[in-house]
């Protein structure tokens, strides 16, 4: 028979299973605090009407889309959750509950040239919550004091949450009557910590901006100490422009609320340098870095926005979230040996029989073992213990109960350390307590 | 703005939040069941290369396939998880252990006309075991010990699990001198669930076999009693056939290994009629009823295989595994009213402060019962008890805790029952213990 080569696509994530299962760990731990904070499930479908899919979007969009016919359908498939997400809304608004709370922790595709740290397909965790014409404030802290439990929980050790405000932005670029500059200058400010402040600089009087309004943006974006004391500078720049001090009043809300989430100052920030995507933002932006690698990156980001469903309906839902790209985080945490799956595995035990002969006993072992909660495998295949202990090796198993005559005559089990080699003779009542 | 109609595809499923949590309910118990018993998780790209997915099939496959370009490549999105199972061994082939066991729980995709209870996108929760030149027979039987935990857990009543044995059916209608025919054959008793004895015997005799091997066949397949009966009835037809006394070996010793097991002969039956696929299964197959609701059909299938990776290498790989159609599954217990989602919520509370002059102390709160593992949700919007009383039912929560200032005093909070509409001043250090 013609073979043929068994491979897959660059830029598609395929994991070993012990990558896979410490994937699956983050994966679950993020579900977990998700659920606490009360969002629901959502899994919509895979594949759309390019249509709905492409309402919005334009440019890269357009170009990375797997979009394809299949019948007489023209179909795409999702390169976001939060397209999607309002397609949902506005097609099930009358059963849902607002604010709607919903995460989604899917596959998204993109098929934009492979690279290093890129992905064609990968995961986005996302929450949001959606308003029904209004959405209070507080849901802003909220966001933060979630982000603070997920990278709690997934403990990749010191981070900080830097939270800024469009409105801010927005309202100084029109006291300084550069709101038509504003995305170009709002885009390079974004890569400030990429290109460093004197770059930034020379860009901005590569724009031809005014020498003193190019001081003034660099002195707005150096503003920096604890929250309280941006929250004063920000007040003393005595910039009268409503939208402007919209925004100030906002993020000195959201910075109380999240005194009231009790979480300790050091782990956010404001940081007037966060811009956060270009068109979509409009109030509270977040990013997430991770203090000791800040070349991640953000690992978590989001904000604010007015309005989700525009594109479908009349209704006015402003919103608010945050996406972890976990598949892209996950390989640059493994990358980067912040994180390792030498030996990830699940079991709490693999069961040997010397023999067929040992089958009746052993898999009352393994019956009582997994009734008591213990996730067991069991070796059936009748080969020499050399493969039954190369098998337990490959596993990762950290412990080996292995049976023989001896053992049921003694109505007990040889339990084996794997990691320090020692084994010791274990009665059968005794056993789950063990293991 | 124009607006678009947000609407998803015929054929893809698409759930409220309630449905969705008790979809993901049912789904976690799967996995958790198949994890007890070491399988290991594996999460394979959805887009392939075609050459790839299609190495095997033809027909119907071929045509459902949704399958498209994207630069130079020619791409699919996979029908089953089984192909890239194969795929994924033969690709990995040095990288793992074997027996290889894992599970896989991912959506599949097939464009065939959309019907009721067809989907076009779907779950597939399969679980397989891969031998490397050999698999013991003993896995033939830990895969209806899974089973019967899967529908333990799943808890839809009665069911039975039905086995059979290809290599029992193949060596009756070798002895017959029928084995031109007998994909044709097991086609039409694989039907006999559906269509009945009778209607079978006429096709058979439309299809130009003797009346007396029409008779026997029939006779063959109407062996019934218990396990012992039906294989000592096989023993008594003292067939003089290689693989037919192969076959009655295997299941004989299935059946007896199933005991070891410690599983009720209830839940588990030889059944000749059973021929599960046609060319794939080579010995022990399986389907899965459920007893009170017999038109659903199986709801769990599969069986042993003698090479998975033929179509891409040269190693003999056999394997057994056994699929659940989760998506189908789900709506068809839904339709029937085997469950429903009346009020499924994961809250363990809501919590409704009486204004945002209450936050603090509703923060201390959540973040209080959050700590204990609570899921906890808050309504923040500055709106009065009606709209956030109708928020409370709309979740189909069963505990609300209100907060107001008389609370705040009373260093408590009141609990509200409701299901029952009673409500009680509660103390704070109580609440915890109280949902």
């Amino acid at each position: 028979m013609n073979k043929v080569e068994p491979k897959t696509l660059p830029g598609f994530m395929e994991l070993l299973p012990g990558d896979q299962i410490l994937f699956n760990q983050m994966y679950d731990k993020i579900r977990k605090v998700y659920e606490k904070f009360g969002f629901l499930p959502l899994d919509t479908p895979t594949i759309e009407y390019s249509e709905v899919l492409l309402a919005k979007a334009g440019g890269e969009t357009e170009k990375q889309i797997y979009r394809f016919n299949k019948g007489d359908n023209d179909l795409s498939l999702r390169f976001d959750l939060t397209v999607p997400l309002a397609r949902y809304v506005a097609e099930h608004y009358n059963d849902l509950a607002f604010p709607f709370k919903r995460y989604q922790m899917s596959k998204v595709f993109r098929g934009e040239r492979p690279q290093k740290g890129r992905f064609r397909e990968f995961y986005q965790c996302d929450i949001d919550v959606i308003g029904n014409e209004t959405l209070s404030i507080i849901y802003d802290a909220e966001i933060p004091a979630i982000i603070y439990e997920l990278f709690k929980e997934l403990d990749f050790g010191p981070f900080i949450i830097r939270i800024n405000n469009r409105k801010i932005l927005n309202g100084f670029f029109k006291s300084l009557d550069l709101s038509e500059n504003a995305s170009d200058i709002l885009r390079i400010i974004d890569k400030i910590d990429k290109i460093g402040i004197d770059e930034v600089k020379e860009i901005l009087i590569d724009m031809d901006i005014d020498k003193d309004k190019v001081d003034k943006i660099l002195a707005f974006i150096s503003i920096n100490g604890t929250n309280e004391e941006i929250i004063n500078s920000l007040k003393e720049l005595n910039i009268n422009d409503e939208v402007f001090n919209e925004g100030l009043d906002e993020i000195e809300k959201v910075v109380n609320y999240i005194k009231d989430f009790c979480i300790d100052e050091k782990y956010y920030k404001i940081d007037l340098t966060i811009a956060r995507g270009l068109d979509y933002y409009t109030g509270t932006v977040y990013e997430t870095n991770l203090v000791d690698y800040p070349n991640l990156g953000s690992v978590c980001s989001g904000g604010r926005y007015d309005n989700l469903t525009g594109y479908y309906t009349s209704q006015n839902l402003p919103g608010i979230g945050i996406s972890i790209g976990l598949t892209r985080l996950f390989s640059q945490l493994l990358s980067e040996g912040i994180i390792t799956s030498d030996q990830k595995c699940m079991l709490d035990a693999l069961i040997i029989p010397f023999d067929d002969s040992n089958i009746g006993y052993t898999l009352k072992v393994a019956n009582s073992l997994r009734d008591n909660g213990k996730i067991i495998d069991v070796y059936y295949d009748n080969k020499g213990l050399k493969a039954k202990m190369k098998y337990a090796n490959r596993l990762g198993v950290s412990k080996v109960i292995v049976i023989g005559s001896d053992e049921i005559e003694n109505n007990s089990v040889t339990l084996k350390n794997m990691e320090t080699g020692e084994q010791e003779l274990v009665s059968l009542d005794k056993i789950a307590s063990k293991i």
